[in-house]
């Protein structure tokens, strides 16, 4: 097959109000080294807030745009998610930080009566109903649970009682996961991995985004076989 | 020997205006996997300019301090760089990124003629000094050019010709180096790679500061085994 071409969603640039960096780069890295392109995108929104990252306040008055901090981390390669098609996409994968849970839905404040943004519902909506894999990691998965909770996918989000409840909440059935592993659902195409919702170290969070990484694109080659059929 | 202590010198958070993301994390992986503990560090400056990665213009008005933004990559754990002391660290490494030569110093306006921010010298000189080795990557060779030409260090930026001259103009002695490889000046202990100078992509990045990790730790347990005859 063609080199399969990889969504990477991205919320910010910074884990404690945007998309949680370590996440996102080792994602990008195992990607490549899968061979697949790495498809950046964000919405072109307001971040809910600025954190400072030194001291974890909240920078009063300050405002950033989504869209344009993830280009951080993008290298400037990233795309208006608004414009991104699903048939262009192979899979999807969602890093964490906050910003998942604070400007592509609002779990972090509302938790199951969240919110998703309309264009990353969109997005995600219609990549799964294509048949297509699904990946989240740390506390994404929650946009899973909101989005696709009537079909009752399995995941995780490590072993925090309190989300886990939530996520039963919103339909989804949540497994316990140790760091470094990944929960697969074959029947719904999703894999999750808790990476820093329990990792104490940068190799841990690695492990389990490697091995999320890995399954993704099992799922994507065994797609493109079934195709060949 | 206990766990060795790797001081990592934060320019900000994204390519265009501080420490580059991908070499940063792909650093502190290393590191963790190789046992070292990262001392991220950086100085309590504001930032030369604010780019927007989006777009590659500058953010006019805007201001986003060094320390505050670096923060971001190192999920809150680091220290202003003029608290750090040289003897509490086993070596040092800069990763590069536009921040490396306009907030660590004004290489990117001055070239040659560059001051580099004193706390930032004066940590790098204590570290050479006291015989510990010292590993750059990217255009961040260019402070380890200035602050030891007197030296003549050999080391590389990868092959620009303009940058490589202008390295040579401040004393040091420029190799050539492919984006995989490494350049190791085992007199005066330095190592050095292309990193984002070369790489077109985050595998090819990742090979050369892989290989850069590695040799410094091998430099680091080396001092160790000598400290211990």
């Amino acid at each position: 097959m063609s080199r399969p071409r990889i969504g990477v969603v991205l919320s910010g640039c910074g884990v404690y109000d945007g998309a949680e960096i370590h996440e996102t780069v080792i994602t990008l890295l195992a990607l490549d080294r899968a061979g697949a392109e790495a498809v950046c995108m964000a919405p072109d929104v307001d971040q809910l807030h600025v954190v400072n990252h030194l001291t974890g306040e909240v920078a009063g008055g300050e405002r950033r745009n989504v869209l344009v901090e993830s280009a951080r981390i993008a290298r400037g390669k990233v795309s208006d998610i608004a414009a991104v098609q699903p048939s262009d996409l192979d899979a999807l994968v969602l890093p964490g930080g906050f910003g998942a849970a604070k400007n592509l839905c609002d779990f972090a404040l509302s938790g199951p009566q969240c919110v998703v943004h309309p264009d990353v519902a969109r997005l995600v909506r219609a990549v799964h109903s294509a048949g297509k894999p699904v990946a989240a990691m740390c506390i994404a998965p929650a946009i899973l649970a909101k989005l696709l909770g009537d079909e009752a996918p399995e995941l995780t989000i490590g072993s925090d009682p309190q989300t886990a409840a939530a996520l039963g909440k919103l339909g989804a059935r949540h497994c316990d996961c140790t760091v470094g592993d990944i929960v697969t659902d074959d029947k719904h195409r999703l894999v999750t991995t808790p990476a820093y919702m329990l990792a104490t170290s940068i190799t841990e969070a690695a492990a389990g985004i490697e091995k999320l990484v890995g399954e993704l694109m099992a799922l994507v080659h065994e797609d493109a076989s079934v195709a060949r059929q």
